[in-house]
């Protein structure tokens, strides 16, 4: 039996010091509990998301450096795999700049292998992955450029590494990540690799990200490529967060263990550092460990893990321990505080209420009993008198140019506007200067949607921890919160039943069961048709479903639903035209300067979703659909 | 001699009805000055810069349905060259969704040629840039791939078109932008072409966006590719504005014609859509035309050229006609208010100065001197009132929990920052509201890059026409302002020679010749070698620099600087450590949430510069030097 440790290491990013200082330990760790080899993730040296930090050469001989280090570790006995970028000096990317190579190191006694047969000692990443968040190809030189560049088939460089063990030599297929997610690609790493070649064993080494259901379709793929390539496979990940500017990772890690029937016969906890050392039946296949159950990881208990996970890690890295949370008494800012109260001491969260005069005692009310039942502080800072400040200093402005006297008027819409910037960028931001912290942004997936919040207003903060939830979710994740996490009903029913509002009009008079002008059981899914579906929906496709009657089936509300909530096209037309223009005109410019959003879902805005400030079209199809029905 | 128009024509990024009914008319104008041929540039029809658009499938269908009427315009007799998106329904791209080419499509007499010995009647792009703004490979299948994928040498997939003209039969090279870029490429498309085919013409389709220089270079490789494969060169650019949502960019068309020889023998103006018709002796190589001399795109002038062009079509996209800009006395706002006036009536620029305690006589003075003099309207609008509001509203909050109660303070430096947000987030937004129009954020690049900005303060906005420019362009493009533009001391000198001053507390007072922390001579080219440098430097890069005494050289400030500004190596290192912290840390967080900026260099903040919130990092290397150095 070989003894492997699989590294689910947390990794982070833009610290090859400390993240090999970690993989020492390990390493160590692994060697004292017997361990034969260890497995760390990809790029375990550097972190994966870093920008363009891969245009330091200062930074690129550094990782060389931490690299050198790992591979003197291995010379206590115990073979090394782990990812790094690896520099070819005397070369060119097509930027260019130095060649890099997204690689895979295996270390054995002081000394790389593999490149015996191989123009390198380690292997490289041959897909790189090149769409959502991923950016690999920007700046990594591929396994199919290097053919081109040599004259040579692919084929040959994908190679197996060959290492000794106690049990005798072993074959091993070294890939990264994407690697092994080939079915879109002309070139399959895996099967290539095993076609070619006698394996003994497939490692993957990963640095994936988590999105909902993820690691459900991992263990379908990687399952069906066990089983057809008849080897056991071996898929370390690592686990923290990563970000890229605009949008914040967590990593699940979930590095699971395949036999070569596909089974998984070993798995590391989600968002869990840990270290297992698992026994293989290399010779068997893995055949002699029995198979074990993986959880599922679509529902709602996930989303909450994930969603506590990575705040508290994107807190932890960013150095804040105290954070300020406007409590409107609404369900997103409700969800806020449960949140943030759970994952830091409650005396670290200050909740403030931030009344103008169009609040009503019913949601001040809520907000209170809810900070009280969480324990923090929390305080009423009312705003109507800045913002009659603000009305009064406009009203009397008195624009001069060439002798002539012009004034001003701020609308009712404009004043809603005013109201919500003066909570954010007047008090939340000095409270949480003073208070020692940052404050939060509160926004869900929809208000992001269609840019139904205010630029410099509730649409700030320093982390849109909530903002790739829908409306819906937003529920059902308080809700979870009340009945699994606090299992106590700390988030007031009433909070629940009321009518979501922004409370910044008479027109949202929400005891008047007035509020947002978006209905969520239908918006929400027509929104999550123009992000998220792989095809992206747009009005022709949507009206074109509508006519079909196909509408609720596509887009996955509750059917009948268009029918109920539209007399007939020409006001389903209306709607989908109101919407649509948001979120491809406002809505664009206001996500520009949004906040870091936390990734939950497949598609997330941010770096994720790349858009340009373009305004909004509709296709010659679309138009002439829309003139038969309407004439 | 064949008669060819080149279209250099503004592009509207997805827009493809408006790109086409456009094409249309400048096919018929080319033909009735009887053009046999025009030429469009890449991506004519859909625009270049779409974000993920191109995940549309009806965007898709509506590209083919107005390629399909440029196609059907051909029957008027001319032949027409142009860029769009081709799809091939049946095959994937890498990411699993439909496959796209970026294409270059010829039609003669209602007819695409080329497709008899291609697998497509079009030719694709073969080098997909992705790095800076690019971001090609994402969306778009390469010739590489397609190559791998059916089997075949990428040469046999590099042909050129033949077109019958009336002056006989014509081979072309039909090439797109990066193409003729391919000094760091292992394939090499235009020699391809060119070694293995008869070649009459090279034409090169580009969508190439503006950046200081950048013709010059242009102009270097395109005239030795001409030379090199003995035939003419066609390039063809458009003009416009395109963004990827954080960057901006201009387009600045320069199509130009280069000879067998390498010499231009005709060009279109520099951001100017035009479409002259050249005579071309094709088979004479385009030797019979004289040589003509092109401008220099890298001064001050051109700088001013594209944000002049850059600020009014960004206005024009978003339906912008009027701008509200805070008008401190500094030169920052100077400079902007200089640029508005001038690209809008004066009276649609609504200047104000927002005073606090803090601000002297000597700017508010300047301020109004200089809003007189461009004849806008202007006002002022104090802000003590509201910030001694804030101060007594956070001072007297009382935070309860569980009976206790504390209270908070708002320090010195935290009262700046409240200055800064009231500007911009109480005032700024509030009148732009109410006078119709954006507010303008006038930041520098110099600020952006280590965040000597205030978020939802002044470095909010809903254009940052400048953040492009290191403090020293600022300075000179306000006098090319003054000497060039308005040929008279718009902006007073006084201006010019005030210390640079946030005047945010009494550290800040101008008249005593306080002001920022920033030393703009030496600091402005410190920060460029973070940013702009190919290789980006890093402390370990300038702190060597700095021993080996050429660190003057290689940031490129005036000489013997660093040695007059710190007395020895620690006040170098103190210095150094404190703005590689900020860039690589705070002023990450603050850029994630700035406005769009308007580029000008090779390297924007945006989506150019890719950063991640990971902190900052020193190398082992820069340790080790600093220890040495400091014991």
């Amino acid at each position: 039996m070989l003894k492997i440790a699989l590294g689910q290491m947390e990794i982070i990013p833009g610290r090859p010091d400390v993240n090999t200082a970690a993989m020492l330990q390990m390493m160590n760790a692994a060697r004292q509990q017997g361990a034969d080899m260890i497995i760390f993730p990809e790029m375990s040296v550097p972190g994966y998301l870093l920008g363009d930090t891969w245009e330091q050469s200062a930074f690129l001989r550094d990782c060389e450096y931490y690299v050198q280090q790992l591979i003197n570790g291995t010379s206590s006995g115990i073979i090394a795999m782990f990812g790094s970028v690896a520099v070819d000096w005397n070369k060119r990317n097509n930027d260019g700049r130095v060649r890099k190579y997204n690689a895979f190191f295996t270390a054995q006694s002081g000394k790389l292998l593999g490149g015996e047969n191989y123009p390198y000692p380690f292997r490289i990443k041959t897909l790189l992955p090149n769409y959502r968040e991923f950016d690999d190809d920007r700046h990594f030189y591929s396994t199919q450029k290097l053919a081109v560049e040599l004259g040579i088939p692919v084929a040959e460089l994908l190679r197996p590494i060959q290492v000794r063990t106690v049990h005798g030599p072993l074959s091993v297929g070294c890939i990264l990540c994407e690697d092994g997610w080939y079915d879109d690609y002309a070139v399959k790493p895996a099967e290539l690799l095993a076609a070619n070649h006698p394996l003994d064993l497939l490692v993957n080494i990963s640095s994936s990200p988590f999105t909902l259901g993820k690691n459900n379709k991992r263990n379908r793929l990687f399952s069906r490529q066990a089983r057809k390539l008849g080897v056991p496979v071996l898929y370390v990940n690592n686990v923290g967060i990563q970000n890229n500017g605009k949008t914040v990772y967590t990593f699940d890690g979930c590095s699971t263990v395949y036999n070569r029937a596909g089974a998984v016969i070993a798995y590391c906890p989600a968002f869990t550092a840990s270290m297992p050392v698992i026994d293989l039946d290399t010779a068997g296949g893995g055949m002699s460990r029995p198979a074990v159950a993986v959880p599922d990881d679509s529902g709602i208990d996930t989303v909450c893990q994930a969603v506590r996970y990575g705040t508290v890690a994107f807190l932890r890295s960013i150095g804040l321990e105290r954070v300020v949370i406007g409590l409107s008494g609404g369900i997103d800012s409700s969800l806020a505080a449960a949140l943030y109260a759970h994952i830091l001491p409650p005396a670290q969260v200050l909740l403030v209420n931030m009344p103008s005069q169009h609040n009503s005692s019913t949601t001040k009310d809520l907000a209170a009993i809810l900070a009280s039942r969480l324990g923090c502080p929390y305080t009423v800072i009312p705003i109507q008198e800045a913002v009659d400040l603000t009305t009064r200093q406009i009203h009397q402005a008195e624009l001069k140019a060439t002798g002539q006297f012009q004034s001003l008027t701020l609308s009712p819409f404009m004043l809603e506007n005013v109201q919500a910037r003066d909570r954010s960028s007047r008090i939340l931001a000095a409270l949480a200067a003073a208070f020692g912290g940052g404050f939060t942004c509160n926004a869900n997936k929809s208000e992001l949607t269609v840019g139904y919040a205010t630029l410099y207003g509730d649409q700030s903060g320093c982390l849109a921890a909530l903002a790739d939830l829908w409306k819906h979710q937003v529920y059902a994740l308080a809700q979870y919160f009340n009945e699994e996490v606090y299992r106590d009903e700390i988030i007031p029913r009433g909070i629940f039943t009321l009518p979501p509002s922004a409370e910044l009009s008479p027109d949202h008079a929400v005891d008047e069961g007035k509020g947002d002008p978006i209905i969520y059981p239908y918006h929400d899914y027509l929104f999550r048709a123009f992000v998220e579906r792989w095809d992206r929906a747009t009005p022709e496709d949507l009206l074109t479903w509508y006519l079909a009657g196909t509408l609720e089936t596509e887009i996955g509300c509750q059917s009948g639903l268009s029918q109920r909530l539209f007399p007939g096209p020409a006001e389903f037309i209306t709607d989908l035209e109101r919407w649509w223009k948001l979120y491809t005109g406002m809505a664009v410019a206001k996500r520009i300067q949004a906040p870091p959003v936390l990734a939950v879902s497949r598609r997330v805005f941010g770096f994720d979703h790349r858009e340009a400030q373009n305004g909004s079209y509709f296709t010659a199809k679309y138009l002439e659909l829309k003139k038969q029905l309407l004439g």
